[in-house]
């Protein structure tokens, strides 16, 4: 067990870090030329332009400004200052309850800390349990602060079980308030004044087929019967999937182009490629000109492509996007049974435009129900037995391995270089690339499983990885052996002695996630705001493909939340900041530390960075909500756990009656919120439609909503990317970033481009640099 | 263990009480002064009349006619002869569902017995495990046809997980046939052609208080706001409870009164009686002038308390029935979420009239979730240990109990008559009576959680009983010790343990559950069809206290069918047959034929006897369902546990799958079927809109609905008792036996009354017999 001093290094080396992180980023971030890698978030939004024009050549790539240095940690309190509103307005609610999902940790764990600091502490601190007792393990300051060191059977233990309620109703209190905030918020966001598609429009899904009528006459025909006063029109929906796959492939064709033009100026040498076998064989021809032919005929396959896609009939998918007159139409539709076999006819709210996930909107649910259980299935086996194939390739990947696979390769392997490399590297990469294409491998599965929106996948995947998690880092730590290990020696252990085993592991490993959270925490956090990845590829395609202003636009890599992989982490942190709060008090500050950070750097990012695919109006809450009550739940078993076996058996009936009662409040909040995320209310509807009424009476909704749910590759009727991609980028300024008279808008921070100095004056501030010559 | 002689015996003895019990009942329904006690249904519906107007004054008690008596059985083809839609029409689809409970055991039982007999007894009585293994433990001729029989590590147990396979799939098949059928009945149900209240009206709940509006102006403006165009009436709901009580108590002074009445015109001796504490002191007064006065006082308060209900407000609950013009805008309004606030203005689809629970329609949505914790805590230790206070009325009533409590008695006590007595007999009184008095106990827990209507209430009591006889019946049979001796066992076993302990214990008890289903199964359907008790308490009510007609029709106790206490039965039994038929397959013969005997008795009860309390359209079947499942999966488990015992650890994979899919074919079916039990579909609600509009364009629908919620006691208003009755009977004519222009009305088998030689003749034959003078 690591002793006081141990950690003190460990934490000094971390901050050390994490501190070399920062200073980097605050570095970086001031060159014009990494300007598009660290705020391309208002690139995007059309509010910064390159700083090409004016001042000296150098000036273009390299801040000289000292003054700006000095301050260098000045964007921290430069993201803390844009208000909550305002950031609806610039990134979408879901961002913004995201952070707060930060901010619950600081609500839930700053008190904590104070309490368990200002009694458990001392408690712990003043007993002798483990000096009088086992001698021959040795013991360290740390453990001295932690419960080990209550002696057995002592009454001190009433101390933690007092503070363990006290802990529970905290932590629920926050809870309840943050639900109660961020449902009001939902509904909030959902009623503001800009008017949306997804408000009057409804996903219609598992349409029966007709012989005798097309979908598109049939959805009319139906929804004309059955909503006859409040249906307006419908959109189809083609399978373009193939279509897609083409358009992308041209456009990486358009892309090698580019580059090759580029190779042409710099070098004035034609350059020549190979056609076959990934350039590496076949005959040699001019690149440019195979390109250009390659990209002509592929034209002319996607128009050929894409007529086949509107006029063929099979081509339509067994769905439709369905729009009402009123709000109040659609939110009837959405929640409403529509037929007697409720399998046909599903209707839901549609997601927003940008969130649809096109290929799955036709899946029968007969093909779902079996999905799902084949995912259930897998997933099972991913979690506890994904050591075996890695276990597998590690062993191929020893030098054994390699001796026996592939004798030929001996002499290289001899090489002390080459074999301690493999010796000491190799088996270790097997497992970090499995955890790299984890996310990658979730998503997959949850899109395997049907769902139909972006948003919809990522909440299923996050959850999954939560699991995942759970098992294989929280348990996988505590315990000792392979998740299979454990599964079988849970199963073959009576179930009281489940909280017994993991309790007396928990204040063992308390140094252990300290490093942790310090390593993946502290250190990952730095790592975020640094973006490294987005850097270098961004001046790789600065480079080599970059020739107009939309090229170099393209070449920026915003990037987005990941709330599949970020949430689960956050609940990671969540879970062992609450089991460890009774048990190991020394933990929190650590986990503060990392919330606090974390806080300010994913609001920088957000502000500065970030570009939200899809916004969902925060409908993951529920979600988060359920993990930390799961989380609490746990951190109750084990100190139960615990306090059995420190023969504090009295203690049980009354920590036993946590659970029940923090399942109660989980259902509690269930019944009283959690239809604020899945339903919309009538009267919420109605109060839109009087006002939208009065102000706009001539307002042409059908004209509105005419082309609001087409795919993408469809969108325009001229055969050209460029438009395309144009009218995509009309579309999305048009919905996401129509222009709101509030007055706080004049204040947005944004960062100015020139002056180092501060990232974020006020506009004016930024209008006068970008009127500078 | 039972030898196969001692199962024959018990068989001998069981058919012959059954037997005997018919016999008495068909003697006794053939005798003209029981003929209210075993035809009630039929006064009720007004279809039959007392049989005393005609004929020898001994023929109006005694049936003289000997033909009628060699025909005893007759009644049995007579009850199933009526087809399922005229069941339907003449007692409910609850009724007509609730029998094909019955039908499912047998559909699923009789094939899965053939198969089992088959296959599994020619492998079972061909092994020799039982004579090679133990001889010390006695093996009978049944324990030669179970799987006990089978060499541990045989082969032979591949032919159980082939057939568990079979068992599994034809279980499904047939829940997955029912559930759709039984879902059809329901939406035809529901879209038949006679209009009832509660398509148009939906139950809102938990209207917040406004301090300018009453509650009856606020309802009229929400739902004038946010459903303009189908917001037709509504009635609010008036707290009555106190009035209910004063009208029930003035009834039983009235039946007082008519007593003494009859006294006096018997002996002409004025009856007196003392006023005090239950008549036993206080001063002597005439019996029928007290009772007179003390009427006209009630009735007095009765006006009184009345005119306070309808006047004040404060006894206007925060609840209304709302209707609307069209069954799509009600279909809209339950389905829909109103507010921002989930627990306020809570919709449902309104209960039928008749089974509505008034007194808790008030309840706000804190209180019932804390109310549904609370009785949560309660069942787990009714369940686990109702045994300690039942111990501890045993131990004070046994011999030494009594001494030590009550000294005095000890003279009696050791009389040896009423030693005996006290030893044999007063413990099992002890338990008797909880078990008696469960289903009440149970009831009243339901109650206090809050549910609207009696159909719910008495749903969760029977999900709770099924819960109790699993644990106390099933478990507590199979294991030794009480319930909470194996929930401690059981919290102390690995979790692996758990199919072992069970299925070891299985094969072991088979001859005590088919004792079990002889006795508890066979004997207590034969007491069902003889009705003992109604039979007494009719005679004794006809004897001292009926004068009319109307106290004739009082007199008659029709019962209904006790969804609560009847349906966890038949799952028990379900639950046997489905555990046993691959470890024991003598077990089924059993059980095949109480669902035989089950279904004609209680087919036969519907149609003469029981008079159902309310409709609520079969929605009890995603209960009855579950359960089923349950069994399945159960059963399934218990085999596992078994089969690793016979050290037959292969085929634990084979077997694992079993639950996996049945709990998938359980979602599917949730998925694709649970809807229409809960919703209302909207094409459905149209297609009766548009068909009523056409064929009754004049329907004046508010009128129809204005006083169909009105609390009972409210519902006339003349102060007078005898008005009600005849009201509310009024109604139920109506709205239950509206007469329908159908062919297969003519048919209807009624019973005739005085030829006995068949329960069913044809409609013309009784409209004979009634028009003979």
């Amino acid at each position: 067990m690591a002793t006081l001093q141990d950690i003190t290094v460990a934490a000094a080396l971390n901050i050390l870090s994490a501190f070399i992180f920062f200073v980097a980023f605050a570095i970086l971030r001031l060159q014009p030329f990494n300007d598009r890698v660290y705020f391309p978030k208002w690139y995007l939004k059309g509010l910064r332009t390159d700083p090409i024009h004016g001042g000296a050549f150098v000036r273009k790539f390299v801040n000289l400004d000292w003054r700006s240095y000095v301050r260098f940690l000045n964007w921290m309190p430069a993201a803390l200052r844009m208000p909550e509103l305002e950031l609806i307005d610039h990134a979408g609610l879901d961002s913004v309850v995201y952070l707060r999902i930060y901010l619950i940790g600081l609500k839930i764990f700053v008190p904590i800390a104070f309490l368990a600091w200002a009694v458990l502490v001392p408690v712990n601190w003043t007993s002798t349990g483990l000096e009088a007792g086992l001698n021959n393990i040795t013991s360290s300051d740390i453990d001295k602060l932690s419960i080990s060191n209550v002696h057995s059977r002592s009454q001190r233990f009433w101390a933690h079980i007092v503070v363990a309620y006290a802990f529970t109703f905290w932590t629920c209190f926050v809870l309840l308030k943050e639900y109660e905030q961020v449902a009001a918020m939902r509904l909030q966001f959902l009623a503001a004044e800009k008017r949306r598609p997804d408000q009057f429009t409804v996903l219609v899904k598992n349409i029966p087929p007709d012989p005798d009528e097309s979908v598109s006459e049939l959805v009319e025909h139906f929804f004309l019967v059955n909503h006859p006063d409040n249906y307006l029109t419908h959109q189809v929906v083609y399978n373009a999937n193939k279509l897609a796959k083409l358009v992308k492939k041209r456009k990486k064709l358009k892309n090698w182009l580019v580059y090759y033009q580029n190779k042409l100026e710099r070098t004035s040498e034609r350059p020549q490629i190979k056609t076959g076998c990934f350039g590496l064989c076949g005959d040699k021809v001019d690149a440019i000109d195979h390109h250009n032919t390659e990209i002509d005929k592929l034209t002319k396959e996607i128009a050929l492509e894409r007529d086949k896609v509107t006029n063929d009939p099979k081509s339509i998918m067994p769905a439709a996007f369905v729009s009402f007159k009123t709000r109040w139409g659609a939110a009837v539709c959405a929640q409403t049974q529509q037929t007697r076999n409720p399998t046909m006819w599903l209707t839901e709210w549609a997601p927003e435009p940008r969130d649809v996930y096109w290929s799955n909107l036709s899946i029968p649910y007969v093909s779902i129900t079996v999905r799902r259980l084949i995912m259930a299935v897998a997933f099972f086996f991913l979690t506890f037995f994904f050591m075996i194939p890695i276990a597998i390739v590690q062993s191929l990947a020893s030098i054994d391995g390699i001796r026996k696979v592939a004798p030929w390769l001996k002499p290289l392997i001899d090489i002390r270089f080459i074999k301690s490399f493999i010796q000491g590297f190799l088996p270790g990469i097997a497992l970090k690339l499995f955890l790299i294409f984890l996310p990658t491998i979730l998503m997959m599965m949850s899109k395997f499983e049907g769902f139909g929106s972006i948003s919809s996948l990522e909440r299923r995947a996050a959850s999954r990885y939560y699991l995942f998690s759970f098992v294989n880092i929280f348990l996988g730590n505590i315990l000792t052996g392979s998740a299979f290990e454990q599964l079988d020696s849970f199963i073959h252990q009576p179930a009281n002695q489940y909280p017994i085993t993991i309790g007396t592991a928990i204040p063992l490993k308390a140094s252990f996630f300290i490093t942790y959270i310090m390593v993946d925490g502290w250190a990952g956090i730095a790592a975020e705001v640094l973006m490294l990845k987005p850097l270098i590829i961004y001046h790789l395609k600065n480079f080599f493909l970059v020739k107009t202003e939309k090229d170099r636009e393209e070449a920026m890599d915003a990037g987005s939340i990941g709330f599949n992989t970020g949430e689960p982490r956050i609940q990671l942190y969540i879970l062992l900041g609450l089991v460890y709060a009774a048990v190991t008090p020394s933990v929190l500050p650590f986990i503060i530390i990392f919330f606090g950070l974390a806080y300010v750097v994913f609001r920088h990012q957000i502000i500065n960075v970030y570009n939200q695919e899809y916004e969902s109006g925060a409908a993951f809450w529920p979600d988060v909500h359920l993990r930390v009550v799961i989380a609490l739940i746990v951190s109750q078993i084990v100190l139960m756990g615990l306090l059995t076996t420190k023969k504090a058996a009295s203690s049980t009936p009354f920590l036993i009656a946590l659970p029940i009662l923090t399942i109660w409040f989980h259902l509690y909040c269930k019944g009283r919120f959690e239809s604020a995320f899945v339903k919309y209310p009538l009267q919420e509807a109605v109060m839109k439609d009087t006002l939208e009424r009065a102000t706009e009476p001539n307002l042409n909704l059908k004209a509105y909503l005419q082309n609001a749910y087409v795919h993408p590759v469809l969108k325009d009727s001229i055969d050209d990317e460029d438009d395309e991609e144009a009218n995509s980028h009309k579309w999305e300024t048009e919905s996401v970033t129509v222009p709101t008279k509030r007055q706080s808008r004049r204040n947005t921070p944004l960062p100015s481009r020139m002056s180092g100095a501060s990232s974020s004056p006020s506009l004016p501030d930024a209008i006068r640099h970008q009127q500078e010559p």
